[in-house]
């Protein structure tokens, strides 16, 4: 039924196609087999014939029961959980701290924010959803979970604008012990719309070079990414611009053919 | 002179060989066309025979009078100024923004520090050689400078722990206006021990290998770096591995040579 | 038969007396009417004779069970709950957005602890009760409770040292928003150590001078002060200026006496 | 010429009177005896029989060559420096650790801001200017004046938008040390404007009540009070109660013999 509307919309605007990106609140994690609402639209999606990206923490694609129709759409899809404010900084702190042999003891970070966002992150079922995404990212930098946690306050009266506090505590040379606190004051939506667009276009794009499955070349965007690339950004960054050459020397191969 | 006492060192102590690693406080850029003492330092290294390490902003061999000798001397050399704090934090911050089309239109800092080198930044002719290296690191990580002015404050009361404040204001989507605050409190000598004995070890082995001339592949471990390699910390890790690796395969072919 | 432990130490000891001061670790509230450890020390410290001083969230005196001995006693006693940093901040800052008329929208705070402390308080419970004394202080400085949450977290790793972030979303004239961040890096026991010296003597003076009851004055030093004093710190003080002149006052007059 | 200025006004504007508050650009303190600007506007109003306030750092009033007449003119005058962010925080903070006996050790402060007011204070003499209330209000408050300097910097992409961080380093009980860090983001016009008009209202008041000479009890609004009144902000709210108790119960007292 979401599949045939999705068709309805794309025949009466008189589309070439569609792409599905899921931006919806944050669902909590759901209970044991059943499909989610967010499964359900991104289940509708590949049978319109849609690329789905997954912006949210949201199952959406990612459960069992739907990993036959994933594989058997032949289309192409991405996600998980837009990487925006606190992740985003993490995911180039983590390599640092790496790199620099500098022992992370305890991460831990508190988020204020109000507005829809912040009223469905008070749900805790939503909110571990979210928050396991976060911890993914220290996890797959670091090596290794450090202490430390991550709340998510809905402070209405902040609107949408977010602010995350992190604090971490390292070990230098002879365990000196130092600090690093970051603040970032953000607008989810400001942060959050290039990227959608820049994946919308991207899906497309692949859709069109015939690429099916995950694209795990797009951990760039992602908390969670799909597929097993690397989890520093740089990295990251370097594999979306080789993913991107690609998508464009395909598209001068495509016209030469022409 | 300075030369002869490093070879009497390494006689008297039954050495193979040293390397000189400049760590002394930041000195005044040199007036005019003199040689600072930094300068007669790094020269009495090479013609002691010894790689030569500069750690600090102070110049070294990065003089036009001392281009030849580092040339003729067929040694290695590398430097300026290590990267240990909020030049380290920088050069991570830098390229995120860039990458996520983040536009950075102030970045803003504050040292607070003690110690001898609180006492040697208070000397302003110093602290300019000193924020030359932070601010160039900024324009080269972001393709230009920002607005925002870099102090030094010497404040005693806070001994060999140094604090550094950032504020970066960076305009999203449409132009919102959004802010990161960074406050990193280090130990500067446990951050600087253990690049320096990596730098040690680094120029010896380089020196090993018949290596001559500046070690544009140790960007990682400065501010200013010799040569003209990447300025993100990221691309800078992947080629200090890169060069990590070509020192311990010619070890090994060696050790099959012999 | 606690109290016969405390007569047993003052005799033994050869004392002229002894006061009692509650600083274990903060103890959940006590289910329905049950009296919870810190009430039987409270009971038993007033039995014994001695003032009894509460420098934690625990009941203590506090319970309808414990009114009638307070009374009958002739004790002094004080408490609740030493307002050592941030409260001690809020109960300073508060006062400052009232006098300003600057109306504070929201006052979010995290807390990191490690020790005993962090651990203790990492039990909902007993953090409810911790946190019920912070919230008090800023409904009664503000007039009303602003939006927010208070957190606080285990985080072993940074031992007896504890971090307090406060974020405050403030309006000024034309409803133009405002914020107001503190990280306050402390060591609670060197904090609460003065404080609880200053208490015990305070307690004992007073006990000397005849007073008994709840000594309001001492609102200087309690989150949830007994009596119904000032609540800004500045108030506090002058309360607690003139009671000090007031117990040395009686001084000069008993020996004026002798 | 001026006073006339003002007198037309007052005749054209059909008033009861003026009263003049300098909120001009801080001007650089003044060479030798020559009399600035602020001066001259000031002894203006004077002329004009116009109470006066001085909300900026600039000398107005505090001129010993207007010192006659000031003293003749009978009217009432109030200043220095309005005190609208980081210096009203100091003012609460001070005392704060002087009450504690919590030993400041250092406290250093950096202040970004455009606008206009960036721009001028970018002006080393107008930042001196400026600075000297900073200073005085911790010098007063905590007795002697810290270790630390105060910058500020102009940075006009954050146009009306003030940035101030502060950084204190105290000691506790047997020496330990203790951070506190204040990020204060304020507009400086929406915090000014709301004073200027009490400013202006109690002055006309005060004039209305025959009050003249300098305004001592206007404190709670000043950096660089006249006359010498309390520094902590606590105290001056009290003591500016007090002055608008007066000034209503005169005005009773007025009505009554009318």
């Amino acid at each position: 039924m979401f599949a045939a509307d999705i068709r309805d919309f794309v025949a009466r605007q008189g589309l070439a196609g569609a792409v599905v990106v899921n931006v919806a609140s944050t669902e909590p994690a759901p209970a044991d087999g059943s499909l989610p609402p967010s499964s359900l639209y991104a289940a509708a999606a590949l049978r319109a014939g849609c690329p789905y990206v997954n912006f949210t923490p949201s199952t959406g694609l990612h459960h069992p029961a739907l990993a036959a129709l994933a594989e058997s759409s032949g289309l192409p899809y991405a996600g998980r959980d837009g990487k925006t404010g606190q992740t985003l900084l993490r995911s180039v702190l983590g390599p640092m701290f790496l790199q620099r042999a500098l022992a992370v003891r305890a991460w831990s970070g508190t988020n204020l924010l109000g507005g829809g966002d912040g009223a469905a992150l008070a749900d805790p079922a939503a909110a571990a959803a979210k928050n396991a995404g976060k911890e993914r990212v220290l996890a797959d930098t670091l090596g290794a979970a450090p202490e430390g946690e991550v709340h998510i306050d809905d402070v209405p009266a902040l609107g949408d604008w977010k602010t995350a506090w992190d604090h971490i505590a390292f070990d230098g040379f002879l365990g000196s012990r130092m600090i690093l606190q970051t603040i970032w004051q953000g607008c989810d939506s400001a942060l959050a719309a290039p990227l959608v667009l820049d994946l919308a276009r991207l899906a497309v794009r692949a859709r069109e070079k015939g690429l099916s499955g995950p694209l795990g070349e797009l951990g760039f965007y992602f908390k969670d990414p799909v597929g097993d690339g690397p989890s520093s950004l740089a990295e990251q960054y370097t594999e979306l611009k080789r993913f991107a050459d690609r998508l464009r020397d395909d598209a001068e191969t495509h016209e030469a053919h022409r």
